[in-house]
């Protein structure tokens, strides 16, 4: 277990090529200006988002209401994380980022109220409701995510006014919450403040942060239980006023008697993101374990091949186990980041690569999927099967899109993809003991510190279109350590080279490949992983996928869109012994490597069809198909959608 | 085309034994019975009607608050209609039921303003309110319940009392709606009022109330739209204030206009059915050419094969065609029954048994199957797969019921099959010209009147158990004409005897085989129907059946359900050559047949499952399985939950 200490130690990551830099620079130069404009309510066509003149008018710099959802205020928190992640690479044309960053952060300082309160939705709307539905209101999560923007902002910038403020509100809120007499005895109805005072406390050192975050965590789900209590203490005034059961906040038992991943799937990860930081922290082993069931029970049995969680689009919700349809799949991109985020969480708490299969599954999926390649137009739902048709006649479809939206009225994933693509650097590698993890592989290079010495290290890669990578060492290096190489699940075979001569290295029961050796200035250590086309198949108890096959490359699950193969995907059938050509298209969809093979079409036989039925949609015979052989092509999941609206398809029939 | 006068032509049919009669009997015998206790709110742990009590209330008998829907006045009226079919038939033991019946026409007399108006939540709750809020109030439709109830109260028992009320309130209608200067141009966004108009026509023969009928009908949904006017005037406040889109209503477009089922299911069916009875009156050709392509669009594109309609929960509503989903859906029981009774009109219509068909498959399944076989619980929502594991794990799944309940908040369900079941006798059987159709099979009498003589026949079958069927006249008869009997679409072979000697019958275009002979005393018609366990296919643009199959026998559809058959229904298979026994079971559930297979179960073989998976869910090789035959049970669909909580699927793997 990597404990409290070995998350402080030094580790420096930096994308400097390939895809996951395109991404990070799509992200930096479309996605970040659109969405300041959107959060200024400047995209024509696209809901307003009124988030930041919801905190000038806190502010006393404009008058007006508050308007749009109680936790809008967040929506700006997420951007400025993101551009604290930006801002540390200092890069030459920062200026306009830093201009839109310093605005933001002098309209948060006069926001601020004197006790250190930040909310723009209590301070202009209704100053009597503050911290008086806590189940709704989502003042703490608000709190949270603004304290994570302070870190990385403080972290990427070196600014100390944002810290300031983040520091305040963490101070009110330890004034405010906890056991003490004339204390609320509370906890938040949506997570994330815990976990970011658990961000803050390391970078502070205030151990009373960590206190809060775990007194947060302690708390809930106790006996009596909080948010039956508040909704009948005086001065309680419902925002939506659903029933919403306890369940559906993770409130319903205490955290560690959990077992299984219920409720909002947002909730849920950010809850077990903070107990596993808290695990880490205080090495709770009690904690770390209830957090492994919960990742367990969130990844084995209810999650989408594409790393997409929460299949019930009513609540946002986990459905039960296995329960994983994909025409009505609701798998929020906020989920699925949340799953990202829990499960670096849990390799650093646990060694072992299935964390980072499950990681590199959502990256390389059901997290892009959420962003357009244009860098500005969003999927909030991420199902794994479109009938456009269906989608228009099917009021209970009504979330699932086939077009990518430029915003949302509840915004909360386009500058959560944001935050998180920028952040990237920091989960691509992880120290414990005298051994550097490579978890995520990049083109980049990775500073870090050993035994009291700074290591640089390059990797150079095609990766995730390529399964060759080499790590080599600039001249001065002189420093004998293990490396972890992650051999990730779908790689069944794979070699490791040494200056050029292949090692005999073995994969351990953690599922890294080690190599201890005296590391010396322009030595080369190469891991080349065996990346085919293959095919793949689900648990035989969901029963959606059943008799259906998925096609993946590497980390890249693939899928079929209408553009491609023409309508009718559901009667596309993939025979068992389609030879799978996989190929490099620079010209489609920014470059892409496609998948290609021959099916076949089973099609109505309509005249002989409606012999049988004469009107009756149930007829007694099996209504005759012809069958049509055709070439099929897949594209990469993540990409879909960008070329106009049409069906779309992961599973298909073998 | 029946007209006007056909409509009035005398035809009174009696249910005397078998599968019919028993429904009635449990519908008389304890449904009435606790109905009244639920409306009375003295059913234990079910959600109280308050519906008695509202009108207690506006009539002055009590005092307190109106609670629960806006609509609830419409529970008493569907269950005084239901009355009134039961005490048409003069039984000895109607004591009770008419002190009831009695005790109701008290409350109602004495709750009617003077001007007519009658509703109880704008009475008690909101008399500013009347007439203010036309697309969500119901007050029409209320309206238009109160009025069907007292046309088959007045034809039933004679009572006058309720028939006065009916005609005050429709008086009161007919001062208020319509074109003319000084009165709302609208109409309700409940329809129900224009076929209760028809009604109220035909029993009194009043003009006024038909025009006022055809006047909802015929501004409905033209420009400028009444609802969106209707909601920027003054005192317009909202109920719910959900933005259902206008084809909620079918208020988009002039229903003439209309060439799909949209929207609401319950609320197209009435309106199609006041359309189909107005094109009746009429004789409006063009009217009924859009009740046949809405019929045509609602049967042979959007109905499930139980007769369910209405394949969304969201917003109870169809979806796009051949969009049915077995384990969302929905199909309302209500719908089901507004199909029936729309299909009942079609008939009438445009001769031909292709509505008989539907009738049929309604009401020996999608219909029956929302009430239980103790009389006294229900199904709101009628899906054809239920899980409940994922029922209770899935927020998106909460329409879906595996137990049936004894009451709802919102309980249009229930009297609406109570009605529907006591009224059958008014669906068996029709006349044209001089010929006699007989529709639905059942065992009783019917008189009717031709050319000035009352004719009385005696059916004797054990249908639809049984696919055999005598027609016989008493002693003193003697009259030419034709008898059409209806040939089901199911029934591939059948005789026809005339006295013991079989007749060379055809079945006519319209699926109709007629026999006319003059018809004396002693003379029998014998009909001879093959009745055999079929197996059935689905449309294969209805993916959710693709590669299965489901069993009928005559017209009843059949299920798996758990108790006979063990868990894990999705993974039983029935091969495409097994035999399939039909066999009378006397003792289990009230006597029903049932049919007895040979089938596989395809098993996890959880010990190599695991070995391939090795944690991951999504593996390269298909799961293996293990296949073990077993025999399976198939018992009549409108049976199922009945024996406690457990799978159950009608569309099975072939």
């Amino acid at each position: 277990m990597q404990t409290g200490p070995e998350n402080r130690r030094y580790l420096h990551a930096r994308i400097e090529a390939g895809f996951l830099h395109d991404f990070q620079e799509l992200i930096r130069t479309k996605t970040v200006p659109q969405q300041w404009k959107a959060m200024n309510d400047e995209i024509p066509d696209a809901p307003p988002s009124h988030s930041i003149q919801n905190l000038r008018i806190a502010a006393g710099l404009a008058e007006g209401r508050h308007e749009g959802m109680v936790f809008q205020d967040s929506d700006v928190a997420k951007w400025l994380e993101a551009a604290g992640y930006l801002l540390a690479e200092k890069r030459p044309d920062d200026a306009q980022l830093r201009a839109w960053v310093n605005e933001s952060i002098d309209i948060l300082e006069r926001a601020q109220q004197p006790d250190g309160y930040l909310d723009s939705y209590f301070i202009v709307k209704d100053p009597p409701g503050k911290w008086k539905n806590l189940r709704e209101a989502h003042e703490l999560y608000c709190a949270g995510h603004l304290i994570e923007a302070a870190v990385a902002l403080h972290r990427g910038t070196g600014d100390t006014r944002i810290l300031k403020v983040a520091t305040r509100l963490a101070d009110h809120l330890d004034s405010k919450f906890g056991r003490e007499k004339g204390k609320i005895r509370g906890y938040c109805g949506h997570e994330e403040v815990e976990l970011a005072l658990v961000k803050l406390a390391r970078l502070t050192g205030e151990a009373r942060y960590l206190d809060l975050a775990l007194y947060f965590i302690e708390e809930r789900g106790t006996d009596p239980k909080f948010f039956e209590l508040e909704a009948k203490a005086p001065g309680f005034a419902p925002i939506w006023g659903a029933g919403q059961p306890l369940e559906y906040f993770q409130a319903h038992i205490p955290v560690r008697q959990q077992r299984e991943a219920v409720g909002h799937a947002v909730r849920a990860m950010y809850l077990y993101i903070a107990m596993a930081d808290i695990a880490s922290e205080k090495g709770d082993e009690d904690l770390a374990k209830a957090c492994d069931r919960l990742w367990e029970s969130a990844t084995a049995r209810k999650m989408y091949v594409t790393g997409g969680i929460g299949a019930s689009a009513t609540l946002e919700s986990f459905a039960s186990d296995f329960d994983l349809p994909n025409d009505t799949a609701y798998a929020e991109t906020c989920a699925s980041i949340g799953l990202f985020l829990f499960s670096s969480r849990m390799t650093r708490l646990n060694e072992s690569t299935k964390y980072v299969d499950v990681m590199e599954r959502i990256l390389y999926n059901g997290l892009l999927s959420g962003i357009g390649l244009d860098g500005e137009s969003y999927f909030y739902v991420n199902p794994l099967e479109v009938e456009p048709r269906r989608c228009d006649g099917n009021p209970s479809l009504q979330h699932v899109k086939y077009r990518r939206q430029k915003w949302y009225g509840c915004a909360c994933c386009p500058p959560n993809i944001a935050r998180t693509v920028a952040s990237l650097g920091e989960h691509l590698y992880h120290l414990s003991g005298d051994c550097l993890f490579v978890d995520l592989y990049h083109e980049g290079v990775l500073e870090f510190e050993l035994g009291g010495h700074k290591i640089c290290m390059r990797q150079v890669t095609r990766y995730p279109w390529d399964g060759r990578v080499t790590l080599a060492f600039p001249e001065q290096t002189e420093m004998q350590f293990t490396i972890a190489l992650r051999v990730p699940k779908w790689c069944s075979a794979f070699t490791v080279k040494i200056n050029g001569r292949t090692e005999g290295a073995a994969k351990g029961a953690d599922g890294y490949c080690r190599v201890t050796r005296l590391w010396s200035g322009g030595d080369r250590l190469e891991l080349e992983m065996e990346m085919r086309p293959q095919r793949i198949y689900a648990d035989r108890r969901i029963e959606a996928d059943r008799e259906k096959v998925a096609l993946r490359r590497g980390p890249i699950v693939y899928c079929l869109e209408e553009v491609d193969n023409g309508p009718d995907l559901s009667s596309m059938r993939l025979p068992i012994d389609a030879q799978l050509d996989w190929r490099w298209e620079e010209d489609l969809l920014g470059g892409i490597g496609t998948i290609c093979t021959k099916g076949s079409l089973e099609r109505a036989d309509i005249g002989a069809d409606r012999d049988v039925r004469n009107g009756d949609p149930y007829p007694e015979r099996i209504p005759p198909t012809e069958t049509i052989m055709n070439e099929l092509k897949f594209i990469p999941y993540y990409a879909w959608a960008n070329r106009g609206p049409g069906e779309m398809r992961v599973w298909v029939r073998e």
